[in-house]
């Protein structure tokens, strides 16, 4: 077993550091982000850092960095208050990935990219139609982490679509029937096959 | 396809709504926490909820639901600021889960659920001897959650103890040899298949 300790991460080359410190903490959601800007231009991000808040009512987060660098999903979501969330699929995985190459403000990654924005009445921000699990958030709450200038974004769920035969008795969705990808540091990809589910542990 | 609006997720039975909304966001990490208390006593606790907040310098975040649910964990955190962070492997992974058995704050879980506590010259909170991943982190900045007064813990690594041959040229650490395992919802682990790890992204 190697240690590494602070000393020994501040010594690691910056792209070295960077992609191991993304893969240290375990597998990962992913999600595609849909924004749309205050002229109705839309936007499209792939993210890894959503997660769970609360459920009732239903709040997931996402870390979104400074907002120099992801200034056009973090502006949009500022700006319009809603965005979507979109599970990747092996059959979108590639033009997923895609969506994260620094296109200029008023090229649309659907397009580039080869994904289909589909709307609903609930929302102003585009789902992607290829997606098997889709969710409409509102902006509830904006934290500023102070330790290094990133961001926090709380959003309240108001609209999930999703295939109804994936919803379990219990309300369990299986993520495995739906084919939902999981990624690991910056880009790899991994698809999941069920070791075991287990009931309420009790002493 | 089946749409459920706001009106829709509030008309949910409560126990359902939790499980459908814990499933819904994707797979998460999976990381036993391990803390100690002021008088040296140590608490394990599995989390779902660890996400990366930064590399230079490298922060995790983890939610904790509020103070009166989750006490043990946090309180220890917040009492001697340093904790934790082990991933869970297929050797380890039904003693992983009875970890979150309610168990009295004088029963430590290393020794009621089999897992053995280890310690190194850097922190005072213990690592589980049994984990691939383990990681060392101490307490840089707590924020509280206005909407629904869950807590977020913002760590900054100071260890990391690994298997060497699992960090590969670049930076990248292979969990799936590692087996760390993923979870969906509260109570379904599953483990991943490498689909593809692709180059970086260009318009």
């Amino acid at each position: 077993m190697k240690f590494f300790n602070q000393v020994d991460l501040e010594a690691m080359e910056q792209r070295f550091r960077t992609t191991f410190i993304n893969s240290i903490a375990g597998f990962k959601s992913l999600n595609l982000v849909g924004t749309v800007d205050e002229s109705g231009k839309t936007n499209l991000a792939i993210f890894n850092s959503i997660f769970h808040v609360g459920a009732n009512p239903p709040y997931l987060g996402m870390v979104v960095r400074p907002p120099e660098v992801d200034r056009h999903t973090l502006q949009n979501i500022l700006d319009t208050k809603v965005y979507t969330l979109n599970h990747v699929n092996p059959q979108i995985l590639e033009a997923s990935h895609q969506t994260s190459a620094r296109y200029p403000k008023e090229v649309s990654e659907f397009s580039s990219c080869g994904l289909t924005p589909k709307f609903t009445q609930q929302i102003i921000a585009p789902y992607v139609e290829e997606s098997h699990v889709k969710i409409g958030l509102k902006l509830v709450e904006k934290i500023d982490v102070k330790v290094n200038r990133t961001v926090i974004i709380i959003g309240e769920i108001i609209e999930i679509i999703i295939d109804e035969k994936a919803i379990q008795q219990d309300g369990f969705v299986d993520l495995q029937m739906l084919e939902s990808i999981t990624v690991s540091g910056l880009d790899a990809y991994y698809k999941t096959i069920l070791l075991n589910r287990f009931s309420y542990a009790k002493p």
